[in-house]
C-alpha cells in the first residue's frame, strides 16, 4: 500500500480541502491518504472553531484516510516549526509522498528554493536578523533575506508557497524518502474574510466568520457532514471556540500575571510583556486588545500565538523541552476508515514512534504534556457539566472510524 | 476627639452590625466610629458580595464615621494576621478604644487570656504543632492548646471570641495604646445559615444566601441602605460575588496550573497542591469540589483561603513581603462623613503612617501590590464594559462621603 500525506487544520472541513483530497489522490495515485492535522490551536494562533474530534470526523467524511494530531507544541509556531513537526510524523508513517496545495503551483521551484535555504542557512539567517533590526516581522524578513539570494524565487508572501516551502526544506533537513509534490491553488485566497457568491468555495476564515457572526448560512462551501457536524456541537455545547469566547480568560490572566510570569511564556520577547499588561487593562475585546498592542514588529499571527500561549500556560521551558528532540516523539491517531486500519497494521510494527490510541501513556512525554494543558484551556470556555464532560474526552474517545 | 475601632467584613452591613456600632458609641462614649474593614475577600476566603465601595456606603449610612481598608494580605489570613493587620491600622489612627462584639462578652477574661499567651508563647506553640502532627486543623490545635495552659478559659471554638482574643493580643504585642472592650453578642450565630422567623437580626451568611438563591426577601433583616444598595448593585453588574461564579476562572486556573506554580501560591502545604489538582477535573461546582479536597487538617476556610490565593494569583513570596513589616505600612481612605473628615483633620499631622486616599502612589508597596492584584481578580466576573469600568473604579472613587 502507498500511502501520500498532507497537512492541515481543518478549520473548518470545506469544499476546497475536499477538492485538495481527490487532486491529492489522483495526482499520487496513493492507496491511503494520511492527514496530519493541528489540534486544539491553529498555526496563526486561534483556538479551532470546533475540536478535533469533530474536525477529523469532517475529513474522514472528505475522503482522508488516517487523520493523526500535529501536537500543539508544532501547530502554535511559527512555519518551519510547524511543518518540521508534521514531516517528522508523516515519514514516522512512512508516506511515501508529501503533497500540498500552493500558490504558486510548481514543484521544482519549491526544491530549488529549500535547496539553497539549507545549504546558506548562515547567510539567510543573518540577512534576517538584519532585516529584524530595522524592527519589521520575522515573516517579512524571512521573505525578503530570501529574495536577496536570488529574484528568481518563490514569491513567500503567499501563505501557503511559505508553508510549502518549509515542508520541503523538513524533508531535507530531516533526510526523509517522502517525494514533495504540489497542486496549484485556484479559488479561494487564504485570508478571504467575506464569503463569494457565484462559487462553492470559500476560505476558511471567510466561513468561520459567517458562522460566528449567524449571519449566512454555509451549507454551499463546506460538505453535508461537516454541515451537519458544526451545526451538531453548537446545538450541544451552545458556543463556537473563537478568541472572543477566551477573550475574558485571557484578559482575568494577565490581569493577575507578574510581568516576570508573562516573560516566561513561550515566544513572548523584547518587553512586549510590559505592552500587553498595559493594554490589557482597558480593552473589551480581543480584537481591540490585538490592535492596540499590534506593530510592525509584532504581527497580528504573533500576537495571537503569543496570547494563545498564555492562555494555555505554555512556557518557553516547557517549549524547549518538548522541542529537545526537535520533531515528534509520538504519533497520535485521531480517526481512520477501513483503509487507514490496513494501512497501519502493515506498517506499525515497523514504525519507530508509538502509535498512541490511549493518551495516558503519553503522560511523561514533554509534547504530551504541553497538548494536555492546551485541551484543558480549550475546553474552559464550555458550561458546566459539558466542560467537565470535555475533559474526559481527551482520554477517553478512541480513534474514529 | 475622642474615636473607638472597630474591625469589620459588612458582608453585608445589617441590622446586627448597626446594633453593635450604636452600642459601641454608647459604651465606650466615643465622638467619632473608625471601621476597618476587609477589602474584596473575607477572613474566611471568600469572594464579598459587593465591592468594598458599596459595602463603605452601607458603613457610613449605618453609623460609622470613618471606614479604612483592611489590605486583602491581612483580611485574607488566620485570626492571629487579621487581627494583627488590622490593630495596626485602627492605633495608626489613634483610636483610644477597640470594641469588638464576642459570644463571652467579658473583657477582663479576654485580656487574662491574652496575656497568658503572649507569656507562654514557646509553650503555647510547642502544644500547637504537637496536635497538629496528629492530623487536625490549625483552629482546633489552637484551641486545644489553650485549653491544656489553662481550664478556665476562653471558648476560642467561638468564632468573635478567637477573633477578639486575637486582636487583645495584638494590642499587647504592638504595645499599642488602645484599650480593649467587648460587647455580648445575643442573637445571630455567626454560621447560621437559615434566616430567623421572628426577629429582625439575622446573620451575614444567612442573608447572602437569602441574596443568592434569591428566595428570601433581606428587606427585614438589614437597613435600608443596604438593601437599596444591593439592589442597585445587582441591576447594574448583573451578578452577585460569591464563589460558585468565580468557580470558572478557578478551575480553568487549576487545569492550566503545574504542581509547582500551585506550591508557590500563599498558604499552599504538605501537599495539597496533589489533592487539588486531582479533583478539579470531576469538578462540577465550587461546593463540590471543596467537598471532595476537604480533609480533618484541611477545614473548610482554610481550603477556601487556598483557592482564593490561587483565584488571585498571590504567592507565598508575595505575601512574605507583604508581611516583612509586620504591620500595615499605610491607611486607605474608603469612606466619611463630617465627624470622620474632622477627626481625620485633628490627627493627620502626627500619624506616622502615609493616609491613602489615591493608590497610584501606593504602587510600589508589597502591600498595595497584592491588594491590586485581589482587586483585578475580584471584578474578573463582571461583564463588559462593566468589568473595565470596575477595573477603573480601584484607581478613581475618591472617598465616599
Amino acid at each position: 500500500m502507498k500511502a501520500v500525506g498532507i497537512v492541515v487544520e481543518y478549520n473548518p472541513f470545506h469544499n476546497g480541502h475536499l477538492y485538495h483530497v481527490q487532486q491529492t489522490r489522483k495526482k499520487t495515485n496513493a492507496d491511503c491518504v494520511i492527514a496530519v492535522m493541528s489540534s486544539s490551536f491553529t498555526q496563526r494562533g486561534e483556538p479551532a472553531i470546533v475540536p478535533k474530534w469533530e474536525r477529523a470526523r469532517m475529513a474522514l467524511a472528505g475522503g482522508v484516510d488516517l487523520v493523526v494530531e500535529l501536537p500543539y507544541s508544532f501547530a502554535v509556531q511559527t512555519a518551519d516549526r510547524f511543518a518540521y513537526g508534521a514531516v517528522s510524523i508523516l515519514d514516522a508513517l512512512f508516506c511515501e509522498q508529501l503533497c500540498f496545495g500552493s500558490e504558486h503551483g510548481n514543484i521544482e521551484t519549491f526544491m530549488k528554493t529549500a535547496q539553497r535555504l539549507v545549504e546558506k542557512k548562515e547567510q539567510h539567517d543573518e540577512k534576517v536578523k538584519q532585516y529584524m533590526r530595522k524592527g519589521i516581522s520575522y515573516a517579512k524578513a524571512y521573505a525578503l533575506a530570501l529574495y536577496d539570494m536570488s529574484h528568481d524565487t518563490l514569491d513567500v508572501s503567499q501563505p501557503n508557497n511559505i508553508l510549502g516551502l518549509h515542508y520541503v526544506k523538513a524533508i531535507i533537513e530531516q533526510r526523509s524518502h517522502m517525494i514533495p509534490e504540489t497542486i496549484q491553488r485556484t479559488v479561494a485566497h487564504y485570508h478571504d474574510t467575506a464569503l463569494p457568491i457565484h462559487a462553492s468555495i470559500a476560505s476558511a476564515t471567510s466561513i468561520r466568520r459567517a458562522l460566528q457572526f449567524d449571519h449566512d448560512d454555509v451549507a454551499r462551501y463546506v460538505p453535508h457532514t461537516t454541515y451537519d457536524t458544526l451545526q451538531t456541537y453548537r446545538k450541544t455545547y451552545t458556543t463556537w471556540h473563537d478568541w472572543e469566547t477566551y477573550f475574558p480568560l485571557l484578559k482575568y490572566r494577565l490581569l493577575t500575571m507578574e510581568i516576570d510570569d508573562i516573560r516566561q511564556i513561550a515566544e513572548v520577547e523584547e518587553g512586549i510583556e510590559h505592552r500587553l499588561k498595559k493594554a490589557i487593562v482597558h480593552a473589551t475585546s480581543f480584537h481591540d486588545f490585538l490592535s492596540v498592542v499590534k506593530t510592525k514588529r509584532y504581527t497580528w499571527t504573533r500576537l495571537q500565538r503569543i496570547c494563545t500561549h498564555i492562555l494555555t500556560n505554555v512556557t518557553k521551558k516547557e517549549m524547549a523541552k518538548a522541542h529537545e528532540n526537535k520533531g515528534a516523539t509520538y504519533v497520535r491517531l485521531l480517526a481512520m476508515n477501513e483503509t487507514g486500519r490496513a494501512y497501519l497494521q502493515a506498517v506499525k510494527k515497523q514504525m519507530t514512534l508509538p502509535l498512541v490510541t490511549n493518551v495516558k501513556q503519553m503522560r511523561h512525554d514533554a509534547i504530551y504534556h504541553i497538548e494536555k494543558k492546551a485541551t484543558q484551556a480549550y475546553v474552559s470556555i464550555l458550561p458546566e457539566p459539558l466542560w467537565t464532560e470535555a475533559l474526559q474526552r481527551e482520554y477517553k474517545t478512541p480513534p474514529l472510524r
